[in-house]
Parts: C-alpha cells; sequence; structure tokens
C-alpha cells in the first residue's frame, strides 16, 4: 500500500464498503460522543468521516489528536446507517473505521480556526496564511484563480498566440507609475528597474517579426496603498498583434474573456460578444460620469441644458450663461418619491457638490370643483372683489383649465404632475419637455446636475450608480460589457495650460500625422478600454509605430526628440528598422477574478498578498539588508530624520 | 479586403491562382532581373515571392524598397512556370504580382542583416535584438521554447496540478545564492528580495492543503557572469505534492519531461522514463566522475586499487599506502593507440593533473623461432657463453613460453599484449587481470588516475567524457536520463572541518530523527536530480517538513534555533501548524530549451537577454537612478573609490 494513501479524502462511497484503505490528511473536527470518536477528515479534495472507538488499538493515540494535526489513518470502509447518510458529501455513505494511526504533523493551539466561519483580523489573516488558505472559501478563490488562468492560456493558444517571457530585470518601462529599483551589483550605482507592464517588449515583439503575443504577465509598480489593489504587482493576460486594427484586436480579445466569464460566472448571463456596445469616451463621460460604465444599470444621463437656458431656475440659468457649462439629467426610473429624491440630493452633497436638483412625476386626482372655487374666491377676495357671477364661472373654468394644462391627463379624472423644487422654478412646459426627453412617467424622477461637466460628471457617475442600486435597476446577475473607444491623445493641465498625453503615449492618433497638424485637444487615438460591470478590465491601443508621428506626438506634450531617444531609445530605435503596424491589450487577471469570485478586496483572490503597507507578514518582508549586502550594492541608507 | 493582409506568407498555393490577394509583410530579399523587381516577402508565418515590372503602377515605388522594410501589397496571384516551382516553399509554386504598395515601417541601413548566415558580435546582435530575432534561427528557438513551455503547462495540467503565482517582490529564500535587493520606498533602510525559487512558498503551498501545485516560475540570482546562464533569471518549472515519495515524484515528472523531449526532440531517441537508472550520488561520482553523468556514453569507470597495491608502479603503489586513496580506470574501448593515450595523458596535464597513467592492447604476432633464437643467443653471449645445443633449445622454448603466457592467444600465431609503461611496470598478471575486470579486448585502452577521489573525480569525469567523444562512443542522436540519489546531507569543509549542508538544507534525512544522530557525513537525503545528457535537467527532494527533525538537521550545521527562526521564520512556523509531507522538485526550462535547440549558449533560447556582464544593451540597463528615485528611496550611492 502506498506510504501515505490509497484514496483521497473524496474518493470513497459504497462500492469501497468493506476495504482496507490508507487516507492522509487533516483533522476538520473532531466529535466525542462518550466512547466513540467521529473524526471529519479533510484533504485538498474533500471530506471523510472516519471513526474509532475503544475496540481499536489506535483509539488512545487518536483520543489526543486535535484541529489541523496532519495524520493518516488506516481503516476499514464501512457503510453508514441510513438515517446518517449526508446527501451533501460525496462520500457521505460511508466512513472509515481506524484501525491504526499515524501523526504526520501535529499542530500547536491554533491562532486561526480553519472549520467554522469565525472572522479574524487582516493581521492574523496574513501573517497564518497558510492557515487561512485551508479554508473553503480561500481554497475556491486560488483553485478558481488557477483555472482562469489557464482557461486563458488554453483559448489564447487555441486563437495561435505564442505565450514568450519578456525580462523582469530591466530598464524603466514608461508607464508613468512608480518603478520598483533593483540596485546593480555589478554596475555601481546604476539600477535596473522591474517592469510596469511587459509594454515596450511586447512591441518589441512585433518589430521582432513575431505575429501575435501573449503572455501571463506580472506588473510591478510602486504605489500607494489602496484597498483594491495589490501594493507591489499584479498580473495580466498582456497580448500584441502584429497587422491588425482596433476591431481585429476587439473580435480576437472578446471571446477570450466572454469565454472565461461563461465558463467560470457560476451561470451569470454573460453578453455576447457581438453585442458588446462601442462607446466613446465622450459618450461614455456624458452618459455614464465615468469611462468604467456598469452596463447593468439601465440608466443613461442626457444633456438637457435648453431646457434651463433662460429659466426661472436662476443658478442653472446663470450657470449657463457661463462658457463650457451644460446641465445633465440622471433620470431615475420609478424614483419618483420626494423622500428618495431628498436622499439623493443628499448623497450629492456628501460628494461634495452643493446638490442634486430634482423632478419628480407623479399621479394626482383633480381637484374637485369646489376646489377651484375656494381658490377664485380666494382670489377673488383680494383681486376682483364683487365681479358677477358669470365671470366668477370663468374664473373657475380657467384655474381648471389652467390646472389640466400644466398636467398630463392619464384618465378620467387622474393626472399626471412634476413634482420639487425645481419643477416649479422652471414651470411646467420645460418640465414636461424635460419628462419627454427623458421618457419618463408617472412614478419617476429625474436629477439635474450643472455646471463644467469635469467638475461633476464622477459624482453624477457615482450617482446614477446608487440610483441604480438603490432602484434595484441592476442586474447583478450579469455581466455587461463595452468596449470604451476614441480616448483623446492628450488633456490640457487645468492650471497649467499645458498640453499632456492624456493616456498612453504609444498610442496611434486617429488620422495619423495629419491629425497632429490640427488642435491637439481634438485628436482622439486608437485607444481603448473594456469596461464590465463598472470595472475597468481591459486596456490597450493600436501603436504608433511610425517613427516621425511618434516624435510629433511627443513634441505636442512638450518632449523633445532627445528627450524620446534618451527615455525611450530601444523603441525609437527599433522603429527606424521596419516597424509593422500593431496593437493589442492588457486584461487585469486579478480584477477578473475578482468579479468571478465575488470579491471586493484583491488580497481574497492572490495566494500570498502584501497588506496594505506593503509589508509580507508571513515572510517579513521587507526587511532590514545586512551590512554586506548594502556593501556590496554600493548603497547606503540614509536616515529620514 | 482587410487593412493589411488577406492571406499570410504562407498561405498561398496554386488554388488561389489569379485571385486579387493583399500581403503584408519584410522585405527578405530583392532581386532585380533587369525591370522585373523579384522580391521574397516574409512574415512570421512563411515567405511569398512578389514580383513586379513596369506595367504595374506600384513599380517606381516597389523600386525603393529595401531589405526589412515593411510594406504591404496588393496583387495578383500568378502560377510559377513549372520550371521555377519551388519545391521548399509551401508557397513555391505561385508568385504574387503587385499592383498596389504600401510602405508600412521603412528601414534605415541595417546594423545587421537578416537575409543570409552572415555572423554578427554579440554586442550588435543583443543591441539590435529585434533583427536577430527576425532571423530563421532565433524565430525557431523562440517558438520551441514557447511550445515547451506550453507543452510542459498541459502535461501538469493533465495530471492534475495547479499552477499557483508566487510572490515576486517578497523575502530573501535561503538558496545560498546571492539576492537581489529591491529597496522599499514606504519602510525607509528596509528591503524586499526577488526570489531565487519558489521553494519557500510551494512548500506553503503545501502547508496550505494544496495537494499538487507547479509554476513557470522566474527565479533570481544575483551570479558572477558565466557563459552558460543568464546572470540575472531563469525559468523552472516548479512542482510540489503533498503525500509523497521520493518514488511518486518520479513517476510524476519523468513522463512529463520524457513526452517534451520526444515531442520536440527532433527524432532524436529518448530513453523511455521506466528504464531511466537510479544512481546513487556516490556510485554517479566514481562510475562518471560527476553527479550530471552522460549516459549516452558507455564509459563506466571502476576502482582498480587492487591491482596496484604493491605493485611495480611505485607511484600508484605508494599513493595507495595513504589513507582514502583509490585507484580508478576509466576504459576505453577502442582506444587502443599509442597516440590516443598520449593524447588523453596530455589532456589530463592541460586539467591540472600530473597524467594518466594508461594501458592499451594490441595484437601482435607471434615472433617467429628465429626471433626467440636471436633473443636467447643474445642472451646467452653474455650470460650462458657455451651451453649445450640442448640447452640453448630448452632457453629458446622457454622464451616462447614465457612470451606466450605474457599474452593472450587470439589465434594461430596471434595473441593480444598489453602495451605502454605501465604495463610494463605491474607485469602481465595484473595487466591482465585489470583487462579482465574492465571487460576489455584488443584494440582498447584503459586510463588511470590515483590519489583522493575528490582530488580528481571531476578530471576524470571530464577524460570521460573526452574519451567518449573522440571514440565516437557517445551517441550524439539520443536523449539518456539518470535520476541520481541519496546525496549526501552534509559535507565537511575540507579546511576548517567543519560539517555544513551538502545540498539543500530543506530536504528529509533519510532514516529521519534516527540518522541524525549517528556520523552525519553518512546522512543521506531524500533528493534527487534529473541527469540528461551531462546536464542537470531536475533537481529536488522529499523535504523536511518536521520541526523538530529540521532543527535538529540545522544545529549538525551549526545553525541554533534562533537563526532558523530568524531566517526561515515564515516556514518554520508553518510547520508548527500540520504540516504534511511533502517533496517535489524544479526542472530548468532554459536548460531544457538549449537541448532539444542544440544551442551552447542561453542567450540563443531567450527573447531578451543580459550580455555576460548583466546589461541590457538594447533598452539600456542598468542605468543611473534620478535623485529623486533615490531620495525617495532613501538611498546614497557610494563612490567605489
Amino acid at each position: 500500500m502506498h506510504a501515505y494513501r490509497s484514496q483521497t479524502c473524496a474518493d470513497l462511497n459504497k462500492s469501497h464498503v468493506g476495504q482496507t484503505v490508507r487516507l492522509s490528511g487533516w483533522v476538520h473536527r473532531v466529535r466525542d460522543h462518550g466512547g466513540v470518536l467521529f473524526i471529519d477528515l479533510r484533504d485538498h479534495y474533500g471530506v471523510t468521516q472516519i471513526l474509532c472507538d475503544g475496540d481499536s488499538p489506535a483509539f488512545a493515540e487518536l483520543e489526543k489528536v486535535r484541529s489541523e494535526w496532519c495524520i493518516r489513518i488506516d481503516g476499514t470502509v464501512k457503510a453508514r446507517d441510513e438515517s446518517l447518510i449526508n446527501p451533501k458529501l460525496p462520500t457521505g455513505e460511508i466512513e472509515v473505521y481506524v484501525r491504526e494511526l499515524e501523526v504526520l504533523g501535529a499542530a500547536d493551539e491554533l491562532p486561526l480556526m480553519v472549520f467554522g466561519d469565525q472572522e479574524y483580523p487582516e493581521e492574523t489573516r496574513l501573517k497564518y496564511r497558510y492557515l487561512d488558505l485551508r479554508r473553503e472559501k480561500l481554497q475556491d478563490n486560488m483553485l478558481l484563480r488557477s483555472n482562469v488562468v489557464a482557461s486563458m492560456r488554453k483559448r489564447m493558444w487555441d486563437k495561435g498566440f505564442n505565450e514568450f517571457q519578456t525580462p523582469i530585470i530591466t530598464a524603466s518601462s514608461p508607464e508613468g507609475a512608480r518603478d520598483f529599483l533593483v540596485p546593480s551589483r555589478l554596475h555601481p550605482g546604476r539600477f535596473y528597474a522591474l517592469p510596469q507592464a511587459p509594454q515596450l517588449f511586447k512591441q518589441l515583439i512585433m518589430v521582432s517579426g513575431f505575429d501575435k503575443y501573449f503572455q501571463i504577465a506580472p506588473c510591478f509598480r510602486d504605489e500607494d496603498p489602496r484597498a483594491d489593489r495589490s501594493p507591489t504587482d499584479f498580473y495580466q493576460l498582456d497580448m500584441e498583434m502584429s497587422f491588425v486594427t482596433q476591431q481585429d484586436v476587439f473580435d480576437t480579445i472578446s471571446p477570450v474573456i466572454a469565454g472565461v466569464f461563461e465558463e467560470f460566472g457560476g451561470g451569470r448571463k454573460v453578453d455576447a460578444p457581438q453585442d458588446w456596445p462601442q462607446i466613446s469616451y465622450r459618450d461614455a463621460a456624458l452618459w455614464y460620469g465615468t469611462d468604467k460604465p456598469d452596463l447593468r444599470n439601465p440608466i443613461k444621463m442626457q444633456v438637457v441644458s435648453e431646457h434651463f437656458r433662460g429659466s426661472g431656475f436662476a443658478i442653472f440659468a446663470k450657470l449657463l450663461e457661463q462658457e463650457g457649462t451644460e446641465i445633465r439629467a440622471i433620470p431615475a426610473p420609478k424614483g419618483g418619491s420626494r423622500k428618495f429624491c431628498d436622499r439623493m440630493n443628499k448623497f450629492a452633497q456628501e460628494q461634495g457638490l452643493p446638490g442634486m436638483g430634482y423632478i419628480f412625476w407623479r399621479e394626482v386626482a383633480e381637484p374637485s370643483l369646489q376646489d377651484f372655487e375656494k381658490q377664485v374666491a380666494r382670489t377673488a377676495t383680494s383681486d376682483i372683489l364683487g365681479v358677477a357671477d358669470q365671470q366668477f364661472e370663468q374664473l373657475k373654468n380657467e384655474a381648471r383649465n389652467k390646472w389640466r394644462k400644466d398636467r398630463v391627463k392619464l384618465g378620467e379624472g387622474k393626472y399626471m404632475e412634476a413634482a420639487g423644487p425645481l419643477a416649479k422654478n422652471i414651470g411646467p412646459d420645460r418640465t414636461e419637455a424635460i419628462r419627454q426627453q427623458l421618457g419618463l412617467d408617472v412614478g419617476d424622477a429625474a436629477f439635474f446636475l450643472g455646471g463644467k461637466p469635469k467638475a461633476f460628471e464622477a459624482v453624477a457617475g457615482r450617482a446614477r450608480t446608487v440610483i441604480g442600486d438603490e432602484l434595484g435597476l441592476t442586474d447583478q446577475n450579469r455581466f455587461a460589457f463595452a468596449w470604451i473607444v476614441d480616448f483623446p491623445i492628450y488633456e490640457k493641465d487645468e492650471e497649467t495650460g499645458e498640453v499632456d498625453f492624456e493616456h498612453n503615449p504609444f498610442s496611434m492618433p486617429q488620422g495619423g500625422m495629419d491629425a497632429l497638424d490640427s488642435d491637439p485637444l481634438d485628436v482622439l487615438g486608437y485607444q481603448y478600454d473594456l469596461a464590465c460591470n463598472g470595472y475597468e478590465l481591459v486596456s490597450g491601443a493600436i501603436r504608433n509605430h511610425k517613427p516621425e508621428i511618434m516624435f510629433r506626438a511627443f513634441e505636442i506634450a512638450g518632449y523633445g526628440k532627445d528627450e524620446v531617444e534618451k527615455r525611450f531609445g530601444g523603441l525609437a530605435t527599433a522603429f527606424k528598422y521596419g516597424a509593422p503596424p500593431h496593437g493589442g491589450c492588457a486584461a487585469g487577471i486579478d480584477r477578473i477574478v475578482m468579479l468571478l469570485a465575488d470579491q471586493q478586496n484583491i488580497r481574497e483572490v492572490i495566494m500570498f498578498p502584501m497588506n496594505q503597507r506593503a509589508e509580507d507578514l508571513m515572510m517579513d518582508a521587507p526587511s532590514l539588508p545586512t551590512n554586506e549586502q548594502l556593501r556590496d550594492l554600493h548603497l547606503r541608507v540614509i536616515d529620514p530624520e
């Protein structure tokens, strides 16, 4: 018999009854039923119930084992009593009567229980990661991650891509974030850098004549702590292709991403790639207030400036007199209650805006004629004292007509009216025009934000998300994708007025050299992101492979030829020797696994993560170097004081 | 039509004749046949001949293109004349008549020609790596590497292994080589290290309850330059399993390795895994003079001390009076010529030994009776002047009998005799005993080395290799594997006399705690290497997972409990919480690809290698940091002076 096991803890069933077996695993749970010891023995594959009583020579030893001891047992497979069968467990029909025991690895008192759902502070979880990893959720997450990455590889191979490894100890790649540096021992005073991404290398692979590259690539950025990202490194499905257009890249990567989500999405609906919309960066900002919209949420914002220009709502009317301002509406179907609208207004205030104006539409019954009489009478008392009856009747009718005119008739005696201070200020005609533009109805609401879009767009986007969530409009059971395209190449620094790259300096401007000769802020790039459920999953571009266009593009952003040669000399030189048109993208693996595993914290999908202070509590990193190490590297640490 | 290509440069054949096609690729070679221009257009997939003459509107433009320009052409597929068909080319039946041309990427004058076999200095090749990579050999090598790695992954998945990524920015792993350090910005004065191997992490994965781990893992060592290794990093197929014996690891990884060699070995014979011998470290040293023997070479060394003890060969006889000395023989079948033997003796001298004694066996014809008469007569003249005829006859016969006795009769009048000074010194009986022990015959030779084995073993091993190669004994068309097992855990430092780890400190001693209580130098480990054709391809061990045995093992090597806790605290602590027995190995990917690609230099199988001074000439790394970077990292560079 094998030294440790004849079967795993997931293998045994009724067909094994009577057999002598050997199992190894961890003591998951011990129950002492007075003279009979039941233990759930757990390994990577499953759990098997083992038991023992005083008749067994192993009993005395088995009584001593505790949770998470690693043991090997020999025993006999027995059928469970009908009443004790556990249908939820693959091994639920049997149990193993223990005759021999070997303790493979005992355990001290546990700082973290594997069995059960007790919560532990993150510090404990990270310091004793190997115990935390034995718990079902993390085991599942790690297997999911492993399977997702394997599936990505298979899908890329199937599409004719080759995986190539690019250097990890290299020169800085100019992605804009901070590099991790690695001091060189052989070259005193010089440093390598860990790559922020393999972008330059994958472009060089294309220049080298390979056609389809991919890599599950580690990327390193010395980032400041943030909850949802690793402070040191992350993994990308990185790919690049030669002789392709933007659409070719979409057609290649979309089915890979969709396939992974279908395979591991646990039955959640996955939009078919052919239905993924392509939304311009500009439209995404307008419609969704973000370049990574959550399209599960059906709300689409609209510009409604015209309805407020010269209106009685002075704040917006005045605002619109300034250049570059706009009023945008967030339609909120089914959000038509004052309570909800006030809550959203408060949300906007919490997000740093003065507030969000709103209108909501409600059903009202037409007042009775007496009500109109009272209204007219009240007026009459003050203004038209002593008018004739006929005139009084006329006034009453006029009041009713006006009331009717300001509302939309829904049925006999039933009307829809717009409520909220904003509606009152701009009057019923404008209100109704807004309602019609937004396609809203009784029970719906709309929120309004005004100013320079950059100033409120992000809050508008967040408000849209909250509205969609609170009103139950967002389908939680779906993965909704959209390609965001036509990113501007440049942006203007609001303070300095200088033009700099908005995104990636290596993207091809749409229109090539000609486009660069017009207003740079109008130049769009062949640059794209894939958004899914509010996250950016993929980012990429068709690259600028023509040296003359590349140098001109950098020049506009204020980088002279010398500086480009200095900073990106390897690539700039390579482009002089017959560079092919090429493009690609990179998909964030940690993020994809987080979405699939429904986790909010990146540390739940990484085997051995750092904490937020970029410390490895288990391995004790970073740590103090020895003097010899520092001497070898020709370095001295400067006291921060 | 697609913007860049309707087909690749490998796709077109007779079935496409008459079609209008679009191709993109590089100008591989231009031939100007006076008014007709022929160009081999190359892409990643193949080569297509395109042509153009003055009738085409593209002619004037096409005349301007030069080698390695990247172009797109539109044209018509034409059948080649029967006499011009190139059967070696998949597209050799057709050519494309060019009607339109677009230059996608022009090229400056080339520092390195892609077409042809011209050799370039390594500096040029590395600086313009993207041009070198366009050449067929490197294209092939890179694809081979990519395919080998993909095949490894598939084979590991098929065996139920999961690939998990372990940290790259982490704490030092104590493999004994020098770490690359990464200064921490957030923790002034502290450093991370890049892992020398994921060993600690894979052991922790086992402690975490995963059962079968693998990873194509980058490993980082700050090594001093050496021709056949990368000065910074290399890749391993790293694997680990729980609840396994040494044989389980062999049974798992052997078919993976064999499968890869069969798949990519280009038809060379691959020994079947069930035939791979398991050779103890001690036997390997004796038989092959190395722990990574080349078993394609049939030569097996033997101890022949007894034949020299008290013999007339004083050097060896005296040597053997010292303790710990041995005489070993290298049999050299078919090496029986004085010329060859002298060359090998010289080889040994070049390797720093005083020389190698030898014997070789040759066929001789029995001298005629007259020859014996002369011999006896010559003797007679001086010693036994005037003896009787009968006595003379007897002497003659005695001389012949002695001659015959000192030789081995091969046939009528044909004898085998041992030649060389050594044979003369020890006499025919000992010589013949040696011959019989070594199983040699006419035309063979044997070489002899003596002393303390450690002092000459390595040279003996190299001599064995040279002998096998020179005599054509080594089958160049085969991959021969052997597991080397039973490595000693400890070795004694010859100078200090102190006991230290011979190999990996984390291996389980055979015999466990009991073994550690005996002479440490006798303790063998469950530790193993896989040798192939003279290279170490795989190295691994069953780990020491029991804290008490681990601490005792370190204690013997002079490491106190505190130091172990300090250096390997993460693992030592983990073992206190129910560690399973586990073991695994790592296979060197660069080395495997080198063997398969028949390359001697590791830079031929790495996409973007460093040079031997650990410089990336293309990307200019390592480079000077900015002052800001140094300030961020709280570091100052010390002037080496």
